[in-house]
């Protein structure tokens, strides 16, 4: 099968670049003295897991128990699910664990910790913890300096759950786009958890492991003195709002939509393309960042980027592809019906939900399709 | 099953509205004498295909050819392709034809309709084809005066296709908030689509059917003289974008999405669910309109709307609840952690196509599963 062959809209992945990202970003983590748990809820598939396991990670981190059930029939053992547990997921997580699953729950609340002992006392079971902390106000977790952190901690390791750490996410650092910036918010993630976990250790408690990271925090901080792991996951494709944040080139961008021309409106310069939100993902992130793409970045089918050439606007099965400032009147010529596209995503992890499958393309043209992990 | 049984997130159809929904569209199609077909794109969904056709829908439209092939694989004949045909998926209708479908396919360029003729020359197959009219300038299809239509027409015509009429749709109609604009649009939806029909006809062409629709023209026209057939889809969910329209109430809108309470930030007012952009969608429809309702409407369990409440702002799989003006100082009582909370979207086909499959719901509690026919 050639690019040319498969319907459009088709999610393409450039194993090359893919295996590139990875390579990086494991060296770096090797250099930096951390473990690595790559997050998979941006491809939630198999073979990029292996790669990524096969570069040196350890452990993975997931956002549905659904990706931590299929991860660990695979064969990962070791798994976190990093997204406060709700107390009716507790049975399906038990279950992981009775069946040899090494899987760690997360929770930034008394009442969740609390049902998290409850359940453990009521099946004879310990389940691994983690505590979620709150580092740059953007989302859940704890402060470091909250009182409630120690009591979260004591109600988890008194009510026989194994207390295993603290973990966060500096979100905001998506927000950034100069390399101080996110310096500055990697350094905060790193010490304010590592607070965090000292707070515990001082009050008697276990905190053994202090798990930080996002892509942008990971590829910029200094160092991570007193942290044991980091996670990120988007690094693996990047996207155009990793550009913009300023931790990759578009050489990088390993994920993009292969689309067709359908049609054209030559007065307004449109040339329209079979890739519409159903494809692309109503993601906008790159809208309040310094570059706004649109729906995405113009690409020949081989993935040569053709500059200024944007998806402007979007229905479900409809893109509308235009030139930036001065409308292309010659659109209909440079790009004619049933021209193959690729557009390349603001958001990798939401355009990629948008399909249950990649055509994985290799340096020598052959493709192969690798299926996702979509749903709860 | 109960609704406090469901892993969430979940997509939940309440089928009384829907029901609800299905019987006023197909009354007043009745009552302005044209056929109803009407866009699955909304659901994908085979059982509200079949809840529609029972009401007195004839025939289906499409956004994709895979819905086609599920639908006619059901027993659906009569089917629309309403996404200008790029010349690659020939093979795939040819095939859909060959087998008994009669599916209609839509053009608005020489370029395709040269493309539908060539292939019909080599394969020895005539398709049907309605072309494409463009009567608000909002996306794709060919102004009724422009003289690109004739020739389209004749391009068709002449090389052996069945030119089965015109089609449009007034996406523009999404933007109004007032009856006066609703009936304008409609009015101009109608005329031009009857004008770009009249034009093929005077040309000595057939073009038997005129086509138009969007849920908010459907229920706005005044009339449809000189309309055939008309399509809308998300009249079967109904969303918080036709709320701001005008064109539905709060008590009409079907589709939900079930989430639970995983943690609080207390001192924002934030309750944190497991409903994220993820099961949402990205979709930030009514950003622009009279009320922005964030990224999505609260309401109880039981699908009580509690005012003032939204999503405000949402990550993969974590929403952030909050109460519009004055933050919620009581929020970790209001909505405890494992509370269930039912989010009304912005965008139904858009929150939909975030999902598998649907949980649908009857007024007596008992609870089927639905799957939706997702991909291309």
């Amino acid at each position: 099968m050639k690019l040319a062959d498969i319907q459009t809209p088709a999610a393409i992945i450039d194993v090359s670049r893919m295996n590139r990202n990875i390579e990086r970003m494991q060296r770096r983590m090797d250099a930096l003295g951390v473990r690595f748990r790559p997050h998979v809820k941006t491809s939630k598939c198999l073979a990029v897991i292996d790669a990524q396991r096969g570069a040196g990670a350890r452990g993975i981190t997931v956002s549905t128990l659904k990706e931590a059930e299929h991860c660990f029939a695979h064969g990962v053992l070791d798994i976190l699910y990093a997204v406060g547990m709700a107390p009716t997921k507790l049975a399906r997580a038990a279950d992981l664990r009775r069946r040899g699953c090494e899987l760690k729950l997360v929770t930034d609340t008394a009442a969740s910790a609390h049902a998290m002992a409850e359940f453990g006392r009521q099946h004879v079971q310990s389940l691994d913890v983690l505590i979620e902390i709150d580092t740059d106000g953007h989302r859940s977790g704890i402060g470091p300096d909250d009182p409630q952190l120690l009591k979260v901690a004591r109600v988890l390791h008194e009510g026989g759950m194994n207390l295993c750490g603290v973990m966060t996410h500096a979100g905001s650092s998506y927000g950034c786009h100069t390399p101080e910036a996110l310096r500055t918010v990697a350094e905060r993630e790193r010490a304010l958890c590592v607070l965090a976990a000292e707070r515990i250790r001082d009050s008697g408690l276990p905190c053994p492991t202090v798990s930080v990271g996002s892509t942008p925090t990971a590829l910029a901080a200094d160092h991570l003195d007193g942290v044991t792991e980091v996670r990120a996951g988007v690094y693996v494709f990047f996207d155009l709002c990793m550009l913009n944040v300023g931790v990759c080139a578009m050489e990088d961008l390993a994920l993009s939509v292969l689309s067709t021309v359908i049609g054209h409106q030559a007065e307004n310069g449109w040339a329209i393309i079979d890739g519409g939100w159903m494809a692309l993902s109503r993601d906008r992130s790159t809208q309040q960042q310094i570059v706004d793409f649109g729906y995405g970045q113009i690409c020949s089918r081989d993935g040569v980027v053709i500059p200024d050439y944007f998806v402007g606007s979007v229905n479900q099965e409809h893109g509308i592809v235009s030139r930036a400032g001065i409308p292309d009147a010659d659109i209909v010529h440079r790009f004619p019906v049933g021209t193959q596209l690729r557009v390349l995503p603001n958001h990798a992890c939401a355009t990629g939900a948008q399909f249950s499958e990649y055509q994985a393309l290799n340096d020598s043209g052959t493709i192969s399709t690798w299926s996702r992990i979509n749903g709860w």
